[in-house]
């Protein structure tokens, strides 16, 4: 490919809406242009890179005996329905664009197929003979994502391979899910990437294991935990540690006692109480009075005691929550912090100047959830004829973090403003808070499988995830098969992710400099520039354009720089568009010399143009191999 | 591959969804599944079918020197609203999906790029240096269909490759164009398919010339007329023709006169009217009544003269109403019979009482459209806030076609009932039509271009189109260049469009007999399946799994029928789903000999195992390379 013809347009500053190094570089080098807000072209660059990571992706699923098939990007809501998953991923925070059809039908763009290849898996899935099958696609997939940003990273339309698969029993697919695991190991070594594979939470897809993949790299949007030893990864939504040990009270507390009250005026901060009375975070208890809403319109108050030098996990938290009342409400859509001014914006029956916010304790009386005087008693349910009907839980859900159902004494509120108690106890206060695991594990912490490692934080960039599913939607869908005994039995399921469009942005935010993008030779657009220094000198011309010609006979992707340019502009724009070799044909050109540059460590060999093709091919090769072999 | 993991679930009936033969074999074959109205699944022998016509598409486009890309499927209304085309996609008819995002934007799901890229050329395309530029992808595309039918055929979802290319001037243009229309060709014949290059209508794309290519079959959704003589084929939407000669009306006729008052009561047809009469339909002027809606809201009566042995085209009407109006009124939305219904549904504040239907004349008075006195007159305009306000026009638009228009002498309704006119002119009326041509060329008229060569029809799929669209989107959209001289002006574009997976469909509708399909080899899932008739049969077991190895070994796309079905099963299976060659492994294993089958004309050889490798591989190559040589 000649660079005149190329459409190559490159940008000499940073572009104002770029944040970040990958993003910055894909805009400047002529990789992607924006549309609308998360929504990109990818140029003819970017899609030769796409394609080259389709390509070993392809691969590895087909090594592994997966069957590509494309399933509709247009998906009917029934099925949504019939999985309890279409209030979830519409209402609220859901993150699926849907649409009415001119038949009056709804339909989402799909987010992830789990629910089309359940129905299409009860239709053609009905023996333990056609056990296992792994059906994958790479295809755009459609995300309403409340902040798009950092350009492909989150974007609300980009390119995923996705997997399901199906099993017999649990066995096989613990098996495939291995299988997967490798494939994935294999599919961003190959790509030349640096990823770690980490325990992860399974959210909204469900499941009971999943396992993510993160590029690390300082722009990464994840925080992830990793012990120095290597054994243990996961992501913070998920990341278990011990916590320090709590400093015991220094009053010695009456046993099965309510504490005594403490005057606090103006101490409503966990920072405030301890400067003022000496005490040590751990020794508090601190109480969050949080709202969930579900699908059935159903809001239930929370009420969450966690100690206090303890952050809450939102996502441990949710699961938490899901796990009691999912079952009766659908999906839990949100938690939110319980004020004045969401009681007002969901217009929602309660009162909440009663409550003592500042100075709550893990007893705070249900009473406290007052129906609100001016609120009309008909008004509870009463809702636009579209949403769900309000529906309020007068009663707290109250959960506790272990690290505060284990103190034996502590310091919280006397659910009375301006006062604490000190060396208050669950028997006193009459509760028997079950022992959850609700906290952020956090850098430092000391590790479960090993108190003397610490867990360290580093940022990755998730480019894949793998789930087992077991049989959440198959039960839910109806998707059964007749095993070797002749029952039927609903299918196990595992599914399987790759974000290809973030994976070439990834990419890059690990492998680029200064002044550009140093590509992985097995994804780069191409593999090798060879660039004409002056146009003007016909000697320069013909060996550039014999060199050409070899290396692209010899199956090399190669691009000539044959525009009329200044040498240095082309140099600038091969090293920001990032092309693994640069050829340099110059004044050597008379001796039939070149110039042979690599970019990333920018290594430079003068040698003869009779050698340029043996010693590409042997460089390429091995970078190529050494990225084969599997960690 | 082995039939045993291909997750291969053929039916034996025909599904009651399908009508054509090609859905009905994709169908049974397992090479789709519905999920909704016009949308598929497309399971894994389908997805090899389409991956092998891309690659051929991919071939020749690159092979042209056209860019791949991707372009979002999500549109920011904006762009629509700038080529103004979101109303008429959108409104009506309009068949964009259209949804709106959680920041309340609205957006187009893509039916095609035209919006995006000239936006992206307007971005990148600055100087004559860049160009000419020819951007392609091959993507999923969206349209809210009318009556989705066919499966793959006239979908809601489905595969194109759409290219749009980028010239400094109109002979530029040209060029590519004719560039496409050699590898479009190339493109059906490498696939297989007998395709035929007609005149066509620009439609809603807009632009000077377009081209459609079709491939014939019965099942065909478009008519086209092509002269014997192969020297002209147009869609019947553009076709053109020479029209009978009229006979002259018996009496003569008074110069200029009005004519003759004819008692005609209940004679509201044309053939009521010639049979009471004894006229010939070719002495008559039909007369219809119809209703243009525009994108701003405007309604514009319409008067329509037409011989009366002739056929209204509604495509060349459309295309004249709007080169009239579309620039005061913005797109054409829809033109309908203007009924005493429609006036109701649409509320238009107008009273069709006075309308003499069934005894019009050309010359109807404006004043006919009326007022509806029912009416209060503030309501004309008043509509939904989100809909432009209805206006409509009280004279009538009236066109008529040529072979009206140069009648001398005729018979038209008296616009009153129960009464014609006999040896009406239009001097005499007082009219002077401008003669069109809005009449539909039928089978059997006699060509422009040849008086002795009739048009004769068939029967087409259309499976590409391709078109010269001037500068309708660089004006409208700002899509300048700086020209040789210096001088800014807007870009040339051209479009260029084919449908992937209906050209997939459009295959097997060409290429299927009574027991399945017959694919061409070239886009075959596989080539050959090696069937192992007996699975019991060590021996055969062997010589079908060592010419399995052979032959993929080769290259070849095999399939290996493991499965422990009778070998009948296996056969019709074999059939169904339509691969070239059939390599069976039965009872002559012994001897190591097998037989050969082609699926299309069922030839069969008996062979030596050790020759199926060379015969298959000239047998194949015979097939591709004929289907090479450019027609």
């Amino acid at each position: 490919m000649r660079v005149s013809r190329l459409l190559l347009v490159t940008l000499r500053d940073d572009p104002a809406e770029a944040e970040i190094p990958s993003h910055k570089l894909l805009l400047r080098g002529g990789y992607i242009r924006r549309i609308s807000s998360g929504i990109y072209a990818y140029l003819p660059l970017l899609w030769r890179v796409l394609q080259k990571i389709s390509t070993i992706v392809r691969q590895e699923m087909d090594a592994t005996g997966a069957l590509e098939t494309l399933l509709p990007q247009l998906q009917p809501a029934d099925l949504w329905e019939r999985s309890g998953r279409w209030a979830g991923y519409t209402a609220g925070e859901g993150i699926m664009f849907h649409l009415t059809d001119r038949q009056g039908r709804e339909l989402g763009l799909g987010p992830t197929h789990e629910e089309v290849i359940t129905a299409l898996a009860a239709d053609l899935l009905r023996s333990y003979r056609q056990l296992p099958v792994n059906l994958y696609q790479i295809q755009t997939k459609f995300r309403d994502e409340i902040r798009p940003r950092f350009g492909l990273m989150r974007g609300r339309e980009f390119i995923m391979k996705d997997a399901y698969s199906f099993h017999a029993d649990e066995d096989c697919l613990r098996q495939t899910y291995a299988a997967m695991d490798g494939a994935y190991r294999r599919i961003f070594q190959r790509c030349g990437l640096r990823a770690v594979a980490v325990e992860a939470d399974s959210g909204a897809i469900g499941g009971s294991a999943s396992q993510e993949f993160m590029v690390t790299a300082e722009a990464g949007e994840d925080l992830i935990l990793t012990s120095a030893d290597g054994r243990y990864a996961a992501n913070q939504e998920r990341a278990v540690s011990r916590p320090s040990v709590a400093l015991p009270l220094a009053a010695a507390p009456r046993a099965g006692g309510v504490g005594d009250r403490l005057s606090t005026p103006g101490q409503t901060t966990i920072e405030q109480l301890c400067s003022a009375h000496g005490f040590d975070p751990s020794q508090l208890v601190k109480v969050l009075l949080l709202l969930a809403r579900f699908a059935d319109g159903q809001f239930q108050p929370l009420l969450i005691s966690l100690r206090g030098d303890q952050q809450l996990n939102d996502v441990k938290l949710a699961n938490a929550v899901s796990a009691r009342l999912s079952g009766a409400h659908g999906a839990l859509l949100s938690i939110d912090p319980l004020t004045a001014d969401l009681v007002r914006s969901e217009r929602l029956p309660l009162d909440l100047s009663e409550i003592p916010f500042g100075y709550l304790g893990p007893d705070l009386a249900d009473q406290t959830l007052a129906p609100d005087p001016s609120h009309r008693s008909d008004t509870a349910g009463v809702a636009p004829p579209t949403t769900p009907a309000v529906q309020l839980t007068r009663s707290f859900l109250r959960l506790s973090d272990a690290t505060a159902a284990e103190l034996e004494a502590f310091v919280c509120g006397a659910n009375a403003a301006d006062h604490h108690r000190v060396g208050a106890s669950w028997a006193g206060l009459g509760l028997q808070p079950e022992s959850l695991d609700l906290r952020a594990a956090q850098s430092g912490d000391r590790c479960l499988h090993d108190p003397d490692q610490c867990l360290q934080a580093a940022r990755g960039i998730e480019v894949g995830h793998i789930f087992q599913l077991g049989r959440k939607y198959s039960e839910a869908m109806e998707a059964r098969f007749t095993n070797e005994s002749g029952v039927d039995e609903p299918l196990w399921m595992g599914c399987y992710g790759i974000g290809v469009s973030r994976l070439a942005q990834a990419a890059v935010e690990q492998h680029h400099d200064a002044d550009g993008i140093c590509w992985p030779v097995a994804i780069a657009p191409f593999a090798v520039i060879v660039v004409i220094a002056n146009t003007q000198e016909a000697i320069q011309v013909e060996l550039a354009e014999s060199l050409y010609a070899e290396l692209t006979a010899a199956g090399l992707d190669v691009l000539l720089d044959d525009r009329t340019e200044r040498a240095g502009v082309k140099f600038k724009d091969a090293d920001l568009i990032g092309i693994p070799w640069r050829v340099v044909v110059g004044r050597g050109a008379a001796a039939a010399q070149v110039e042979l540059v690599r970019r990333a460590g920018r290594e430079k060999l003068e040698l003869a143009a009779s050698d340029v093709r043996a010693t590409l091919e042997a460089e390429i090769g091995r970078e190529i191999a050494g990225a084969t072999l599997v960690a």
